[in-house]
Formats: C-alpha cells, structure tokens, sequence
C-alpha cells in the first residue's frame, strides 16, 4: 500500500481523500491542517495540525499538496520537499520552470522525489500537447476550455465595487473548433477561442449599467473576449451555479503528414467536477511518485517525465496483455 | 542528427520516408528491401538489398520496420534486434506479450534497445487507456474504430468466390457514443458498437443474392454486427475507395470520481492516412529509441513504457515552458 497525507484540506484536499478510496493500491494516513484540527470536517480521514507532519514521516510515502499554487505551493512544495516525496498540482503556467528548478534542486539534495504541476492543464493537457508536435510536427495546436469558471475571472469580478458575489464561465467556441477539424487554416485571435459569461449579484443601490460597462472593458480579464453579464439574486447563483464545479476543454492538433493527408488528434475532458478529477489525477501520480523513490531516482519530475505504466496500478505484464 | 534505416518499402515504408523529412533530428540512411532494389521506386532516399543491411551497421542508429504483423515481424524483430535498435508496428493484439518477450531477451543479450507495437492501436490508443483507468478507476473504457477500412475483412471479402475485389469499412456507432457521453450505464454487444459496410465488385455471372447472405452470415467477420453491402463496379472501386486510407475511432471512458461526479475522457483520432500517421508515430518513437540506446537502458518497451519527454525533439526545459 502507497501511504498517502493530505497536505490542506479544501476542494483539492477533500477530492484526495474520495479519490484514494477508488484504488486499491493507496491508502490515507492522515489530513494534515493548519487550521485548528478540531474545526476541520474530514469525511473519514483522521485530522492533525501541521505540526504533527514530521513526527508521522515513517508512516507516509507521498505527501499530496493540496494548496493553492498563488502563495501556498511555492513555500511548501521546496519545504516539504526537504523531508517527503510530494506532489502538487501548482498551475501558473509561466512561473513552472521556476518552481521545478527549486524543487529539483531540493530533491536531489535530500533524496526525496516531487513530482509537480499534476492535474489537467497542466497535466493531461501538457501530455497531449507533447504527444501530439511530436508526432505531428507540422501542424497547429489549439487548446480550448470550457465549458467551465474560471476561479481567477469570478475573483476579478467579485473585487469590483457594487458587486456582492459573482461566477464567471469559459465557453469554447465550438464552431472554430469544428472548421479545424475540416482543416481550415485559421489565424485565431483571443476572442475567436472563448467566449465568458458572468453571473454577477449587485449590492443595493449599485449602478448597474456602469458596472457591465466596467466588467466588459475589463483589460486582460474580459476586454479581450466577447463577455456577456447576468445580472441574478444571491439565491440563484447559489442555487444554479454553485453546487457543481464543472469544467473540461480539448487540445486540437491538426497536422499534414503530407501533402494531401491531414491528420486531427483530439483530447478532451468533460468534468462535472474540476477539483475531483485533478485529485484523481494527484492520486495516480502519487504511485509513480513512490515507485521512483523506490527506484531512488531522486530529483522532480512533471508529468512529461513520466511514462504511462508508472501511473497504473497494473503490472508491465499485464498492461501488455489487457491495454495494449 | 537520428540516422535511420526503412526496412520494407510499402505504404508504411513510403509514410516513414514523408516522415522523416518533417523532423529536423532525423534522417534517412537508405531503404532495404527484400526485392530486387532496381525494382522498387523510393520518393528520394537511397534503395539498397537487405544483404547490404549488415554492412552499413555503423552508419545506422534505429531500423524501422515496416513489414505486415502475420509474417514479416515474429522473424524479422528478434532478427534484427541482435544488431541493431529497432522500432516495430506489431498489431497482433493477442501475440504481443509473447513477441515483446522474445524481444526484450534478444535486446538485453545483445545490449539494443527496441520498442515495439508503435502506432496508434495498439499505440496511441493503449496510452490513453492506461491514462484513463489509472485516472478514473472507477468507471469503463469503450475503444471505438472507424470510420476506416478494416484490411482483414476486406481481405475476408475478397476470398469469397465471386467476388473480384472489395473493401470494407468499420464505422462506429456515434448514437452509442453519444449515449455513453451522457452517462448512459450500457450493457454494449459486438452489435451495438460498429457496423460493417462492404463495397464489392462481382465476378460476371455471380450469384449475387448468394453472395451478401454469404457475407453477412459469416462467423467471426460479419454475423456478429449490422452488415450493409454495396455492389459497384471495379472503376467505382478504384475512384470512390482506394485512393485514400482513412481511419481513426476514439477511446473514450466515463468515471465517476464521486456519487455526483462522473468525469469524461475522450481521445479521439480522424486520419486521413492510416499508414502515413501510423508511420508519423514510427519516427517519434525512433527518437525515443535512439536516446534510450544512448542512455544504454537496453531491452525491449512498449509506448506504456516510454515517458512523452522521449519522443520530443524538444529539451526538458523547453517542454516545461513551452507545452506543460
């Protein structure tokens, strides 16, 4: 059995423990908090402080990082990184190379091993992005999202003055998806891709033109895109756009392998709920991670370092005969 | 720069010549043929007899073979192996645990390295059914094929007395698809997931009734699924269904990551040209060959085995910050 600690117990956090239940191969050691334990609800999983991590290092393989990639991660992946093999899901895409040469280097001087930047994109998507040049090098390669909130998008909504609460979907642009795949040659710009929709909730008295009028001007976040706002009561977005966290997306590589032949490879996820399937994914890096420390091949990895058998709790044997 | 040998020059032979010319690491050192070499046309590279094979040891690093799986790569893998690095397309689902066995002993003693059963079914196809179950564990994978041309019933077709020539394409179900998308739990027969559709060309005086009772009810080719056949001329044959080889299908797996969550993983592939992709991937993987043997990790591999990182010409840290 791969003895698992949750590192912070939030959507992530409780994801990881629903997902070790599915395998057979991994098992939870504990949450570890640094709330008070005793306000923390797990489902099953028994809670401790982080204060009582170290003393459990003989009873834990892999520590599974359940924080946020803004100002939890970057501390402590490199400090847990010291004393555990990790993983995490750290997800700012321009500031990875960053965080691996940190951790890479923390690793290989402890003898621990982290895999990091696990989940979907990055994660999955990075693969398929990788598989896909490889094969196809000459062609394109379009990512998509959505339908699905953007967590960043809903949070620059929210710190507008006047509104109370908000939600911000990522909607792909199915019908540029479908000329790629008949082979249209497309000079795409942002606002081709996606499309964003806000559910927004007002404060009493709040100008509501003015504030569509700011949200949709807004450079970076929506001045970009094509933005539509709701405007709904506190009551409904709760009711219709809180409960499921969905989310999902598809990598499109579209390449010649000659002149005449075009080829389309075509990834997608369709999520009903985001922070479960990127636990799911931690869980299953978390066996390779413990294999490669078995292995003592030191040092950290991202999913492109890992081959697909690592991650399956199946033997070489048996992936050749049932999978292959 | 990757120096590689074609072994056998056919459809697949001719896409890794194609191939080969889209990368910028690898280069084509000859063609060996069986044949007479005055007799076979290549695009551009050099043909050469296989008794020259040997000869040229040193001026190779990976031999791609692109012989057939029924006869060409049980004899010509091990063969080959005692020399030289090598990459196959071997297809026989059932045979592959034996074969990869054969070859991992052959590649160990003689310190090569060969991966074998590249392409994309098994190949791409096998990788993303190992992600997905080791991802989503709890759920079920349906792999899904076509619309393409099946060679083996069209071969099957041809055998049948009175009839001149035929091909056969394997189309999907996409209401099953569709079905399963939603998270229809389905009990799926043989029946339920493809159909068959046959265009023949008759002998003069066949017997044509006789000879789509015969089709459809043959054991093991078509009594087990919905069989539409087309009788047309040979010229329509030529036109409308050999200029082209298209296939591709789909993996596509529902999980449930929760009681309310499920999750949907869909790889997909449209190819114009089987062999061409089919071969595209060939060359990938000779890349990942050629390190592997430089890294003296000798023995045989899977695509299971192989991280996406070895069929990149791209460094490490340009993957991280280019595609993760």
């Amino acid at each position: 059995m791969i003895r698992i600690a949750i590192i912070g117990y939030g959507n992530l956090g409780r994801g990881v423990e629903t997902a070790i239940k599915k395998t057979d191969d991994t098992e939870l050691v504990g949450i570890f908090t640094r709330r008070d334990p005793l306000t923390v609800k797990a489902k099953a999983g028994k809670v401790y402080s982080m204060a009582d991590l170290y003393d459990k290092k003989n009873e834990i393989d892999v520590c599974i990082l359940c924080g946020g990639s803004a100002t939890d991660l970057p501390v402590q992946t490199p400090e847990l990184t010291k004393i555990f093999n990790t993983v995490d899901s750290f997800d700012t895409h321009a500031k990875i190379p960053e965080h691996y040469s940190v951790i890479d280097d923390t690793a290989k001087k402890n003898s621990t091993v982290s895999i990091i930047s696990v989940g979907w994109d990055p994660g999955l998507f990075s693969i398929n992005r990788a598989y896909a040049e490889s094969i196809l090098p000459d062609g394109e390669t379009v990512t998509f999202w959505g339908k699905g909130v953007s967590q960043g998008h809903s949070d620059a909504l929210r710190r507008i003055d006047g509104i109370k609460d908000a939600i911000q979907y990522t909607i792909p642009n199915n019908d540029i998806i479908d000329r790629l795949k008949v082979g249209e040659h497309l000079e795409l710009s942002t606002r081709d891709k996606h499309t964003r929709e806000c559910f927004i909730v007002l404060e009493d008295g709040a100008d509501e033109a003015a504030i569509i009028e700011k949200i949709v001007t807004m450079p970076n976040y929506f001045n970009e895109y094509d933005t539509t706002v709701n405007v709904i009561t506190q009551e409904e977005l709760e009711k219709n756009h809180k409960q499921k966290m969905p989310h999902g997306g598809k990598v499109l590589r579209v390449g010649q392998t000659s002149k005449q032949n075009k080829e389309i490879y075509d990834f997608s996820l369709a999520l009903d709920s985001n922070p479960e399937f990127t636990s799911s994914t931690l869980v299953a890096y978390a066996r390779a991670c413990a294999r490669l420390a078995e292995e003592k091949k030191y040092g950290a990895y991202t999913v492109l370092d890992i081959a697909p058998s690592y991650i399956s709790p199946k033997s070489g044997a048996d992936l050749r005969k049932e999978l292959l």
